[in-house]
């Protein structure tokens, strides 16, 4: 499947890459054409992949692509078919080579295809403010509003029934049907994700979107960033109180509930039915099952088991956070 | 007294009431007009009551109200001039059908009604800058100033002397005078309160407003909710920095100090003469008494009496947080 | 050397001050002008400086200025030169003072000098969104792009290849070369600081800046407020994630990466090198060392030396808190 928003810059050939990514020692023997930068397992003969890490050498070692970014180290897993590129640091690596591929990913100044949405074919189709801004790649289902100043930049599917606030800002989004956005959010901007090199932060591309889903509320002054290599989830029914961040990467289940200020850090996954206090704070890479309680304040540092209620810095069962400070 | 801001849909026919309340088994005499619907101690034998908590009982007993939303086990206590309407949920119930005696209360999209100030009469009264909207219902004391890209929504009344900055939303809030109102403000959308039925959430009405007394600050990017039933009030002379959340129903006192990215749940009381550092957090339906200080960074869950310093989470006396982490 | 943005209104004469600050018993001999308020270090001979603190005697004794601000108990440590004038609280006159020599710093009203950037010398010179505006004493450097709804205030120097996100306002503020700031910031306007005065507020005057140094990223939503008598700067190549706050005063070292929604209080000094996780707040006049990493949701409320990792609030070495929350 092709990317729904970023224009893949592809193919690239084989003798670019090596230049690109300043690989001295190889020498080509056809100059092949790479059509995309793939994981192992998605990957086919026309891409490239890469594999940084013994946890992937099974995947790695059944992966179809024809060449892979790797180190020394690992690149005996792969198989025959798949050309190992060495490198230092596989994901600096990947991340200059993926920002080839997408370069659209990169950057994110302001959106300058955005036009007046009274010169675009949704001037009779929604209902609009003034100085609404519409740019590229935008689809609009029936029955939606758009607050004043409110800016739809490209790659923005949004579908029927949806109220968008006022000085809002949203890119490279899917929001389904039903769907409250308030005012003053920013969402779909890149993450907070970069390497840094030498006294200079390399940023890796965000060529993930955010996703939406349907009846979800979102509060005012709300950041949700879009995703790396995957994307940003906010499930079905899902409320968002004011001044929210959502980082990337993070996806939220069904039904839940989470309240004011409250933030949630890079590529943790929080389950359906959870309530989450104010000003409660979710480090990142954490799994948060279902119907987990969080209190409100509380710092989590650890994944949490479904059905468990927690509260405290950091937070622990809430039985032992009342026993402990009585 | 009439809603300042609200529309009464009213009269509703008895009749109409049964049928939205899906009240099956009630067979009208006569049709009755209702004017609205208000609490057990200011209804009149004009206007619908509701009745859903024991510890009511006392007012409820002396209701001048001709009909009442309650349950089975509680319709005993009610006079005998008051009819009784049983309901599996009352609150649900009275969010229903205040949603239909107000139904401008429910939906907080982007108010329409909005113009061009340079169109409105306040075009030669205040000061303003680019791109500036103004809705129905609004009024502006002398010597305003009002910066770009804002929108004085819907119901608002604002007095002498204060200065709204650039980027910020009002709508259904009363300021009062010399007033100060800084950048990227969210003031009177409706809080976050709904309730969660059958993996939908119903958003009870938010007829309350904000009302800012005289003398405050509201730092840049603050979000300050509109009261459900009650009323949101900032005391006089009370300072809030940047990036505070101020949840639906919250009072606060006159003279208060609220420093950056602090967080105050719903229908808390906060006295006066309180300080609040930085970042802490207040849970929801607290009373915190007058010249209470509370550490920067404290999660208050229990209220406070009179003239305590507090800090910690959970908050509590300072000398004890102190001895405690020595 | 001047005052880059904020201009001197003096020179005030003698007996203006001292009507100015109800200083009656002052009998003057000659009614001298006086050119600016400046410390007790860089003052000379024609301002006035202020002495309000014994621990600045060694300096007080030095200084060149012909007349000071300050206490019947202090005033005998100024030199023979420096003629004392003895107020109950010096801070408060001070700050009276400094508003009547810079009144453009007391006041954060809406930028009335801002206009279309393509009515401005910047049209052929800038990218830039729709409804851009541009107020007096600003200067933009090659290669900038500017997103829509955008104010760049007066008093704003912006280098090469910076790119300033939509919905976003800046006055009072250099930013070098190649920095980003994303959408819905509020950078520069004045800090948190006030006198209570009788149940009243009195507004220091700002006259610091901020300064953003080459290679910055500032996330979606800041709020970065100028210096009162100092500057607020964010070194070289430091990144700040969505939804932080940064008051006034507090420096920021260079390579440093603070995510989201942290908050650092008044005049705080942040290393090099520094990492601070989400959500975590520091207190105000603290030193915080290079190379140091805070936990994420940690509170520090004391000064942190060089090359230690903290984390809880109050934050302890992280060894610390591992163990004791074991």
């Amino acid at each position: 499947m092709s990317h729904p928003f970023f224009k893949n810059n592809g193919p690239l050939l084989l003798s670019e890459i090596i230049e690109y990514l300043n690989l001295k020692n190889y020498k080509l023997k056809s100059d092949r054409k790479i059509e995309d930068i793939k994981d192992l397992f998605t990957a086919n003969n026309s891409d490239i992949t890469f594999f940084h890490s013994k946890k992937y050498r099974e995947v790695a070692k059944n992966t179809k692509a024809s060449f892979c970014i790797t180190t020394d180290s690992l690149k005996n897993d792969l198989p025959k078919n798949c050309n190992s590129l060495i490198v230092d640091n596989v994901l600096i690596s990947v991340s200059k080579l993926t920002s080839k591929f997408y370069p659209g990913s990169i950057n994110d100044n302001f959106d300058e295809t955005a036009i007046s949405i009274s010169e675009t074919k949704f001037k009779d189709k929604a209902k609009f403010g003034k100085n609404v801004l519409v740019g590229e790649n935008v689809s609009l289902g029936s029955n939606c509003v758009i607050g004043h100043n409110s800016i739809i930049e490209k790659n923005v599917n949004i579908g029927n029934n949806c109220s968008i606030g006022s000085n809002t800002i949203i890119r490279n989004t899917i929001i389904k049907d039903n769907v409250r956005i308030l005012d003053g959010c920013v969402i779909g901007k890149h993450g907070f994700g970069f390497f840094p090199v030498k006294n200079q932060n390399l940023r890796y591309p965000h060529i993930g979107i955010v996703i939406i889903e349907d009846n979800c509320e979102i509060g005012c002054s709300a950041t949700i960033d879009r995703g790396s290599m995957s994307n940003t989830v906010i499930g079905k029914n899902t409320y968002l109180d004011n001044q929210i961040h959502i980082a990337h990467n993070v996806r939220i289940g069904e039904n839940s509930i989470i309240a004011g200020q409250v933030g949630i850090a890079g590529s943790s996954v929080i389950g359906s039915n959870v309530k989450i206090g104010g000003q409660a704070g979710i480090s990142g890479h954490l799994k948060i099952g279902n119907n987990v309680e969080i209190g409100g304040g509380s710092g989590v540092i650890k994944s949490i088991p479904d059905n468990t209620k927690v509260m405290g810095y950091p937070a622990k069962k809430i039985k032992e956070f009342l026993r402990d400070n009585k």
